[in-house]
């Protein structure tokens, strides 16, 4: 039976009732995060820390409990008896439950909290092999950069990029490759690795951060630029990041191989680094 | 106390569980319809069930009994004794719940169906004087004509609007007004109606379309052409329309007043009009 947090309290999932009335529901006014247990931490949960207040404050949704995650991340794990597996925890806060009406609720109301955890390990060979990934113009709004529950435009390039064979799709902005549909994009250019700058057209990934950091620090040098899409045909290596992949090589982009057609050294150094940095913080 | 549908049954508010896993509350993946009761009949029913089909193909959602809405509808009605009051009756359809995937689940779940009604009046004072909007750069996605929940970026901009004293947002894509946060916008210059055509920028609204007819059986000019921001200064009357406002003149936009700051008589014309026409739909 999974073990959900609700509103303050830890309870099964099939007590749980989202009002009808929760602007989640009706208006995808809410936010969420997700963050990964590796047997014993969390990765960057202060990362993660400083993104969920972020997006509250952007969204102006206040959960003066906001400091308690960490802990009620910790009690899922332990509830769930996840402590040795591979697992994800996922947070999601709304503006809470009201009449509808589409301006804020006065007086302002209780925000929802739901909170869950699950055992997850992406399969090894086939990010091993790499994964194919399509791009397409971008359908999404202007505030990218908050992890908002509004995540339509999302779903239906997701199911897109699914019907093509392919794990992500790229979108296109203005000529120019901003990030995929649930994850960040890099790409590696005459021994420059490139990705989008932080701006309101991508969510500031932590993994992303991470790799930047990583690449950094083994000597990489690192351009926070976008790439235009019609330079796709000049790269040599690609891959994307988020919370559940890590570092997912991109072997063919549309139609096209991206270098040989396998994940390539950059891609494969930084993938590496993540691994012997997850150890360096198991301690 | 409230009864509601939820999924083939009528159940009071307080008895409908949405689960966390349901896609409309993690993803806001899923449609939505507003319908206006006039004591006696539905506005335009046919073509709510028109668009309400058109939202669920456009994001694949499977609802076999999309065609009892209006039964459900007139039981939602009839049960909360809003026969005889101006009432709005609310359908929400999600792709269901399943396990957290941004692509659509396989196999397909079934789809949550939710709706409820209400007593709902505008306040005639209010209206009839005019009301004041804003304008904002556009911030939604690029398929404002599906009528889906992932509403954010309306839900931030009526905040906005309505802590500038304004009841709307008109929003300005590539110099152009499109429409509003939840209504569509018209103007008037030089006795022309003009109004932007439908496209993937705006919902096409049931009320936009009988206004349009209305306007034209009145032998006005009508064009459905977007205004540029730049000729807002040269408009002699403005009004907004929507299912729970019905035409709703404009009297300042930012801060610059619309004609003489009152209603102008193109949109008084079209409001009686509109009142004329309920009437001999109530036979």
């Amino acid at each position: 039976m999974d073990i959900t947090y609700f509103n303050g309290k830890f309870l099964p999932k099939d007590e749980v009732r989202i009002s009808p009335d929760d602007r989640g529901f009706l208006f995808a006014d809410g936010i969420y995060e997700v963050v990964r247990w590796y047997q014993g931490f969390f990765y960057d949960m202060e990362g993660h820390m400083w993104r969920l207040k972020r997006s509250l404050k952007e969204l102006m949704i206040d959960w003066p409990e906001a400091d308690s995650f960490p802990d009620v991340a910790a009690e899922l794990i332990e509830r769930n008896q996840l402590d040795s597996k591979p697992s994800l925890v996922y947070l999601q806060v709304t503006r809470g439950a009201a009449k509808r009406t589409h301006a804020f609720p006065t007086p302002s109301i209780p925000s929802t909290v739901y909170a869950n955890a699950w055992a997850f390990r992406p399969d090894p060979e086939m990010i091993g092999k790499g994964i194919r990934v399509m791009t397409a113009k971008e359908p999404r709004w202007n505030r990218c950069d908050i992890k908002s529950v509004s995540l339509l435009p999302n779903i239906l390039s997701s199911q897109k990029a699914v019907e093509r064979g392919c794990l992500e799709c790229v979108f296109i902005r203005d000529g120019l490759a901003t990030e995929c549909a649930h994850s960040n994009v890099f790409f590696i250019a005459g021994d420059v690795l490139y990705t989008h700058p932080e701006s309101n057209n991508i969510l500031s990934g932590i993994t992303r951060k991470n790799v930047l950091r990583l690449a950094r620090q083994s000597g990489i040098p690192v351009r926070e630029s976008p790439v235009a899409e019609s330079r796709l045909g000049d790269i040599s290596e690609a891959f994307i990041t988020n919370t559940s992949f890590e570092v997912a090589p991109v072997i063919q982009i549309d139609n096209r191989m991206v270098g040989n057609g396998v994940p390539g050294p950059v891609t494969t150094l930084l993938r590496e680094k993540f691994r012997t940095d997850l150890i360096t913080m198991q301690g």
